[in-house]
């Protein structure tokens, strides 16, 4: 098994003996130095091998957050901001040392305003719990990552995932945001209106910025009202093309599905194995409706005849709950049957995300490259957005199968560069895809580290994320 | 009359001269120092006195805006990017002297991305004139300020109008753009993914950026399927309250409504007048529903169950084109049936948005202070968005009335922005609303500051809009 990856750390052992006894001063038993904490907060679900801090707060509030950035910056300690750990790109890893801010004790649901669709959380709250508080307003939260993410960590890394496609992702969803910046001052990115014009949108810039500008403690987000009917569908289809093209055609109707995913054959025969299911082991579409009673009957219907245009069979939709939970469990299910298949792996999951012209070609290409390097990889896609994650099977002591996955990956990204696609539909760059951000926005990269540079001189936030310095 | 407001040229005039000459080489006939195409370049529909730019350059490509760039940086020159001149706080106003790049010449749709729901064109491509060309392909650009402003012009203000409530404003909107920085680098800020999760979202921080930060020379954009069916309603209420309370419900009950317009009695009034229309002089709300056709009877249906339990009156609705954009035309031409009620005066539009839940109380309030200040102020409101504008008609000739707008216009500033609502919902800050900027905005103005000195340190960019220095 390889070592922890190479940290190197800001400041000699000293120094941070002396930042971390001011942390601790401070917070006294909300300060932990113990090895089974740093190393808890060293890790996300990446790939990533983890790199524990050198140790981690727990703070209340802003107001505390604020003292800890201070000491940090005083001391030059770098400050890493710790959520549920379900990134997928090692973006709490400790590459510089420092202290891992843990904000999953602020999750507060502050303020629910049920007359203007918002809700205001602290960032520890996560996106279950807010979903059953709302339960009895009507409201809701759409945008599910599948992991039981918190709201923080989704705002930093512009998480999306199944509902994008109707609702939108954090980039559309969050209104406004308090963070703490590098020097210990707290703003306000906007004020609660729906829309506003004035001024720099500061909100958007911190959505997807990974910790590197600031520590978000406050969140003001859009909710909607919980549709009268919701209904699932899923239908397969001999070909890959069969099952994009109905995409397609469904998204340019204006057919407003809530959720259509992407299974391919080898991720349905997999989910079978793991969720107990027969599901026939073809490429298949889950779908989701939401809408009036007759509106998602009718939606159903315009899908399903889209569908048989193309190949598609066996198309079944239910309003049952029980069954649409069942169904939606399996979809979320999918990367730990993806890890069932070979015992002793570990997974790695790609994100790539183009323009949904571009989804098949980029699929078929993907599936034959898949194919050559002989790795397991089932697929998985929000493929409404054009995005699409395979879980590649590998085992990390195989350093050939390691290698082999890494150029996989390399391939892939630049696959998706060329046809006007991202290295990142979802999960962030993190530590992870640094090297692929220059390859995709070139000089614009520049300008992102001029950003950074004016507001985190010191390089005080989540250093070594996003940029390589 | 008064006099221009005072500008305070950046450079001597033998220094600006030199710049000029510089242009001049460049793009020959593409450049003026005429006075009437100076004259028609300093000024916007606005309130604010026009200041002549000291000459006006019209390129034709990303590469000649490169090289106007580098000449404006090389002599300091200021920089005013010009579009179609209908923005509304001065945001075109040479307030340091310096040249303005008319990108009107720069007018091509680049390429329509049916599949993908996406176009791409140049900034000086107009709202009608891209959706005359969209037409034959089944899809169009919601987004509707009123005027027919240029695309440009849109991004840089962040602009929305009457379809925001369904379509979401320019920040939803816009996919991707080109950027000429301050030093003459070309920056993409995004591929053409529908989403993405790599490195900072300049794409939303240039979106509302007023030209202060680069010069926008391509824009992607998203673009929706024309509905099948699309029909208008009109409802007149006896009190405010109910027509407010008739749009918070219909929001909350997620009717997804595509216009919802407030008209009070005495805009109808004007425009009964103006448009030779008879509608009752009550407050009105003008409404659009977009979908299937059993969809649009639908909405319609529920709006008006929910106006008659609000005291609504004359439900009319219909699907009839003809009849549907003389209505449409009227809630256009608002501004200048109010100008017409007072020869020879102006009209001044303010721009508060608050949330929803707050709105009849705003209003309510901002209409008894009308009614003490003597003003003729007819008011429209984007309300499901809980914006509105009042379109003050004043004498400029009279120091008293002036000084009575002003006063008036900070006290509804000041009330929207204790209701958490903002100084503007879609105008942007331009060279009116500086002072309002940092009482809604605080600390977070100087994180904007720090921004624009970061990416335009010599600050040539539009100086002196947005922020004062």
């Amino acid at each position: 098994m390889a070592p922890l990856a190479a940290a190197q750390p800001r400041l000699t052992p000293t120094a941070t003996q002396a930042a971390l006894d001011a942390l601790k001063q401070l917070l006294g038993d909300r300060f932990s130095s113990a090895q089974a904490v740093r190393d808890q907060h060293g890790r996300d679900e990446s790939w990533a091998l983890p790199l524990p801090p050198d140790a981690v707060v727990f703070p209340h509030n802003t107001e505390e957050v604020v003292e800890i950035v201070k000491i940090c910056a005083a001391h030059g300690l770098p400050i890493i901001p710790y959520g549920a750990g379900t990134s997928l790109e090692g973006h709490v890893t400790a590459v510089q040392g420092g202290v891992s801010i843990d904000l999953m004790q602020m999750n507060r649901i502050i303020q629910v305003n049920a007359e203007d669709l918002d809700v205001v959380v602290q960032p520890g709250v996560r996106r279950k719990q807010l979903n059953e508080y709302l339960r009895d307003t009507g409201l809701f939260f759409p945008i599910d990552p599948g992991a039981d993410a918190s709201i923080g960590g989704m705002v930093s890394t512009r998480a999306s995932g199944t509902n994008a496609v109707r609702y939108g992702t954090m980039r559309e969803n969050v209104l406004a945001l308090t963070v703490v910046m590098a020097d210990g001052r707290i703003i306000r990115t906007s004020k609660r209106a729906k829309k506003s014009a004035a001024g720099y949108d500061l909100t958007k810039l911190f959505t997807g910025s990974e910790g590197t500008l600031g520590i978000i403690t406050e969140i003001t987000l859009k909710l909607y009202g919980i549709p009268e009917a919701m209904s699932s569908a899923i239908c397969s289809f001999n070909t890959l093309e069969g099952a994009v093209n109905t995409v397609i055609q469904t998204i340019q109707a204006g057919i407003p599905v809530a959720r259509i995913e992407l299974l391919d054959d080898v991720q349905v025969a997999a989910i079978n194995a793991y969720s107990k299911l027969d599901m026939p082991v073809q490429n298949l579409l889950m779908l989701e409706f939401h809408g009036t009673e007759s509106g998602v009957g009718e939606q159903a219907e315009m899908v399903q005849s889209i569908a048989s245009d193309h190949g598609g069979n066996n198309f079944q939709w239910t309003v049952k709950p029980e069954e649409r939970a069942k169904l939606w469990q399996a979809r979320h299910d999918a990367a730990y049957a993806s890890k069932a298949l070979r015992k002793g792996c570990e997974i790695m999951a790609t994100d790539v995300c183009v323009p949904i012209s571009r989804l098949a070609e980029c699929i078929l290409e993907t599936k034959e490259d898949v194919e050559k390097t002989g790795l397991i990889a089932p697929l998985v896609g929000h493929v409404g957005d054009g995005n699409f994650h395979l879980a590649v099977v590998v085992d990390r002591n195989s350093p050939m199968e390691v290698e082999r996955l890494e150029a996989f990956n390399e391939r892939l990204v630049h696959r998706a560069l060329r046809m006007e696609g991202t290295c990142t539909g979802e999960h962030g760059i993190g530590k992870g895809k640094m090297k692929y951000l220059t390859a995709e926005h070139g000089e614009a990269v520049a300008v992102m580290r001029a950003i950074k540079k004016a507001l985190d001189p010191d390089n005080l936030m989540n250093p070594g994320k996003i940029f390589s310095i």
